[in-house]
C-alpha cells in the first residue's frame, strides 16, 4: 500500500498544535508506546507500521509500510518501527485528589515530556496545566514521556481559578521558604512547578499555602536546578514520605 | 571593529569536537556564563560583548560588538549578551575523594549540561567519564550547564581501569538492588549512571560493589527514568544523609 502525499501532508500538520486543536488527534510514534496508547483506551486513527505486530489486529486502521515509507512520515531523525494517529482524549473533570502535579506556563517540551515520565514513576497521574503551558500533544513531549503519557492525564485550565478552588494545600518550590527534606509532606496535596526562565507568576504564587526549598550546597554556583529535575526531587520526597507511611 | 570571516568559521569550528581538541578552546554564551568561567579560573582568549560589562577588563581579548554581529557568531536561535572563547582546562589527576559522579557512555547533551548543574547544586565537583560520553565542552552542554561547568572537573578516561584502582564503594543505579531509600550512604562512594538506552556496559557493572534502585509507584507504566532524573534524585539522597549527619 503506498503512502499518499495526502497521508504525508496530514502527519506533517500534527507537528502543529493549531492542527492537532482542529482535528483533535496527535501522533505517537514507535510500537512500544503505541501499544500503552492502546491499553490505556486511546483510540488509533491510523497505524503504519513495518511489520504486523503481535497484538496488533488486522483491520482497517492498520496499514503495513516499508521504512523508506514510515521516514517520510516520521518527525524523528531516525524513525523506529510505527508511527500511529491517535484521538486525543477529552478531560472534562479536574482533579481533587491524592497528589497533583500543577505547571505554570512550562515552555520546554523536553521538560513536560519528562516531567510526565517523572510522575508516572512516582504514581502521580493527574497533571494541571496553565493555559500558556506546551502542549502535550506536541511530538518532542510526546516522545520524552516514552509512552507514559498514556497514563497521565493532562489538563489544560485557568490555573489561577483551579488552584483558589481546590481544596488542597498548595506546595510551591522556591529558593527559600521550608527545607524540603525537614518538612512534613501530606499525601494530598497540590505541587506547583513555574516557568524555566520566570517560576511562579506572581497571581498564581499568592496562591501557594506552604513555600519549600531544595537544600543546595554551601559551595554551589548553580542558582536555580532544571524544571524537570526540581520536579522530579520533589516528587521523590513527596512519594518517600507516602511509602514510609504505609 | 567588524567581526570578520575568519572569527565566524573560527567560531563555527568550535561547535565540532574534532577542532575543540585541536585548538583546546571551547565557547560559552551570556556574560553571565562567561563572568564565572573567568572567576573560575579560565583563561579567555577572546570576548564578543554587546556592551562593556562591569568587571570586564579593557585588554586585547574583548571585542565590543554589535547584536547582529553576535547573530553572526552564536550558535542560539536567540544569542545573548557576549559569547567568549576559553582555552579548555588541562585535569591530570583524577580525583579519589568524597562523592564522585562517573558517566558511562551518557550520549545526550541536554542530559550531561543538566547533570554537571545538579552536581554542582549538591556539591559535587568531580565527574569521571567514559571515553565514549558526550563532550563537556559540546556547546549545547556548556549551555545547559548554566554556567556550572565552570566549578566542575570532568575527566575522560579509561572508565574500566578507574573504577578498578579507585578505593571507594561504587554504587550503580538499576531496576532492583538495595531500595536507596533504605540503605546506607556513606560520604565518600563513585555513584555510576549509564547510558540513556542501554544503561551500564556489563564490563562496567562488574565493578559496581553495591546495586540500589529508585522505587517505583506499583502502577506505574514507565519502566525507567530519564538519566538525568535518576542522576538527581540519586544525588538528592546522598546529599540529604550527609547534610543530616552533619
Amino acid at each position: 500500500m503506498p503512502v499518499t502525499k495526502a497521508d504525508i501532508k496530514f502527519i506533517k500538520q500534527l507537528q502543529r498544535k493549531k492542527y492537532r486543536k482542529q482535528y483533535r488527534m496527535f501522533v505517537v510514534e514507535g510500537w512500544k508506546s503505541i501499544r500503552d496508547f492502546i491499553k490505556a483506551g486511546y483510540k488509533p486513527v491510523k497505524i503504519y507500521a513495518v511489520q504486523q505486530f503481535l497484538g496488533l489486529q488486522k483491520n482497517n486502521t492498520i496499514e503495513i509500510i516499508n521504512p523508506k515509507q514510515l521516514k517520510q512520515l516520521s518527525f524523528l531523525q531516525h524513525p523506529k518501527d510505527a508511527l500511529a494517529v491517535f484521538e486525543i482524549k477529552q478531560h472534562d473533570t479536574l482533579p481533587d485528589k491524592g497528589l497533583i502535579l500543577a505547571l505554570d506556563d512550562l515552555q520546554d517540551p523536553g521538560n513536560l515530556g519528562t516531567i510526565i515520565r517523572t510522575a508516572d514513576w512516582f504514581g502521580v497521574h493527574h497533571i494541571v496545566c496553565s493555559e500558556n503551558t506546551v502542549d502535550c500533544y506536541n511530538p518532542k513531549v510526546v516522545q520524552a514521556t516514552m509512552g507514559t503519557l498514556a497514563d497521565v492525564t493532562v489538563t489544560y485550565t485557568d490555573l489561577t481559578r483551579y488552584l483558589k478552588e481546590v481544596n488542597l494545600p498548595v506546595f510551591g518550590t522556591f529558593l527559600s521558604g521550608d527545607d524540603i527534606y525537614q518538612t512534613r509532606l501530606p499525601s494530598e496535596a497540590v505541587i506547583l512547578i513555574g516557568n524555566e526562565g520566570n517560576g511562579i507568576r506572581p497571581e498564581i504564587a499568592r496562591l501557594i499555602t506552604r513555600h519549600i526549598y531544595i537544600p543546595k550546597a554551601p559551595d554551589a554556583l548553580a542558582e536555580s536546578l532544571n524544571a524537570s529535575i526540581a520536579t522530579a526531587i520533589v516528587l521523590n520526597e513527596f512519594y518517600k514520605k507516602l511509602r514510609i507511611e504505609k
